[in-house]
């Protein structure tokens, strides 16, 4: 590697390009694949502004439209794109994966590094969890709001040298990137919301955090089901704390209502990723003997949803 | 009573208008109440049109706005509103009762007859059961496309001599009304499917009974639903033969797909009777102790939906 290692993102939204951005201002050579928005990129970068950290605009070293017209094999190939059931994520990037290349996972859920580990099972790969609020605004254009913090590890656990690397080049950018032993952990704890609030805001038809915890028994039937995650995490090797689900629903009634990801996805017609944030839940439950009825049930009435857009279109004909 | 007994109907919409016709043409003198469509119920009757009856269009004896105008307590009082919430219905209705007044119930759901029976507790109050399809089609004006036997019964139980005479009127009308002596029991077994697919195809959206039963692990849900249904329903003293989730779900299977009638309330922006078709079930295992996670779950979240359409607006913009 270089002193300026070439940096590859796949899947440039919101969340790819501040990564980018971050990592362009660290010293990578950052490269990026666009198929919709390559010919703006080229022309004028990605435009992003950022409440905390000001104007983030970069213009990559590179910008391709396909990852097969991708040269060189980058030092790391920085994936955020949406886990869903159509797209193969390991053939999406394996035109661009040389023999040292650092996979870098910055995306939501459980156990989805296990595809990237299963086609590339001698390359570094480094799961990263996000904590930031930035959306899209346009093409290549993103707004970030708030926080940034992206805790790494190397999967399937250690805090070794790639994942020292990737942190070393975002902390230069000015994000904070702790390095976790434990990454699968750290995406269990997360699990314990994403798998219970996002299904259900959809499911309620599209609702924020507030008005879930207002309905009768809502709040109640939301640590149930962070309770169930729990225990499959723990069956899974990896215990959390008892007073998580309540210090979890402490923390969310402090924020101002809002829609999180999921609602968000549903609300604008865009597909959701209901196998990685929860379906993949279940199967560890399964696969633990973990029981998780309230948890089952949410993810059955999700995939009618699912089959009800296909089946039927999208009920707010979006 | 005399021999053209007197019936009013409260709730004059498809199902009352319409068994307020079959009734009229057993002999019976109908007099209606309606808010919205007194006026255009008096200028020219209601306009029914039945594909297996023919014209069933009648004008009744006396049309009022409110129940508190009616001078004389009838011989029976139907009642066909929907049962919701913020609805008393003894209330509504008691300016009509007199002391021997039958009172008539043609409603969805399970223990909706008992606040009528607290509040008249001397009146014999008889139970239906419509399996009847007939649509609103306008203001007084409605289709009935197929079926109307209407399951009647003494409350709490038996097949007294109020029911035999309200059937009497019903089946000289032309409509099979067969008295139960457990009514009831027929309410639990209607219940089994009505509580399971109705607030589940709210949840998933507005979806038809086969996009249902096609999602992902969805008939295995909805076997689980009834079954948890069948399981409140023995604990409350009506047991049902082991087959019935299985056996629902083939008729299920045979009929074309569609939108039940909490569906197509929920597309159209119309309250829901949540909990006389699901909620009442729930306090039911709740009162048995009987374990009921999946339905509990189902309502809940119905429950989330309905006050996200208090917070946010309906999803569905209607």
């Amino acid at each position: 590697m270089t002193d300026n290692p070439r940096v590859l993102i796949v899947g440039a939204g919101a969340i790819g390009s501040f990564y980018g951005a971050i990592l362009s201002r660290g010293g990578a050579q950052v490269e990026a694949v666009s198929r919709s928005d390559a010919a703006v990129i080229r022309e004028r970068g990605f435009r992003i502004n950022s409440h905390d950290l000001g104007d983030l605009s970069f213009r990559p070293h590179a910008v391709y439209e396909r990852v097969e017209d991708v040269q060189q094999p980058p030092d790391f190939v920085l994936l955020s794109v949406k886990v869903l059931d159509d797209l193969d994520r390991a053939a999406l990037i394996r035109p661009a994966v040389g023999p040292g290349t650092v996979l870098v996972l910055v995306e939501n859920g459980i156990d989805i590094e296990r595809p990237i580990h299963d086609a590339f099972p001698d390359n570094p790969l480094v799961s990263g969890l996000a904590f930031v609020a930035v959306s899209r605004t346009g093409q290549a254009q993103s707004e970030h709001k708030a926080y940034g913090r992206l805790v790494v590890g190397e999967y399937p656990s250690g805090a070794g040298d790639a994942a020292q690397r990737f942190s070393a080049l975002l902390t230069a950018g000015g994000v904070e990137c702790p390095v976790s032993e434990s990454l699968v952990t750290e995406r269990w704890r997360k699990a314990v919301w994403n798998a219970a609030f996002n299904p259900v805001s959809v499911i309620a038809g599209g609702a924020t955090t507030t008005t879930i915890l207002d309905a009768p028994r809502g709040e109640g039937f939301m640590v149930t089901l962070m309770q169930e995650v729990c225990d499959v995490a723990a069956a899974a090797g990896h215990p959390m704390p008892e007073s998580l689900p309540e210090k979890s629903i402490g923390g969310t009634r402090k924020m101002p209502p809002y829609h999180n990801s999921m609602a968000l996805d549903f609300l604008n017609g865009r597909p959701m990723e209901v196998e990685a944030i929860l379906g993949n839940v279940i199967r560890a439950a399964q696969e633990h003997g973990v029981s998780v009825p309230h948890l089952a049930s949410v993810y059955t009435v999700t995939k009618m949803l699912q089959q009800r857009i296909a089946d039927e279109g999208h009920p707010l004909g979006v």
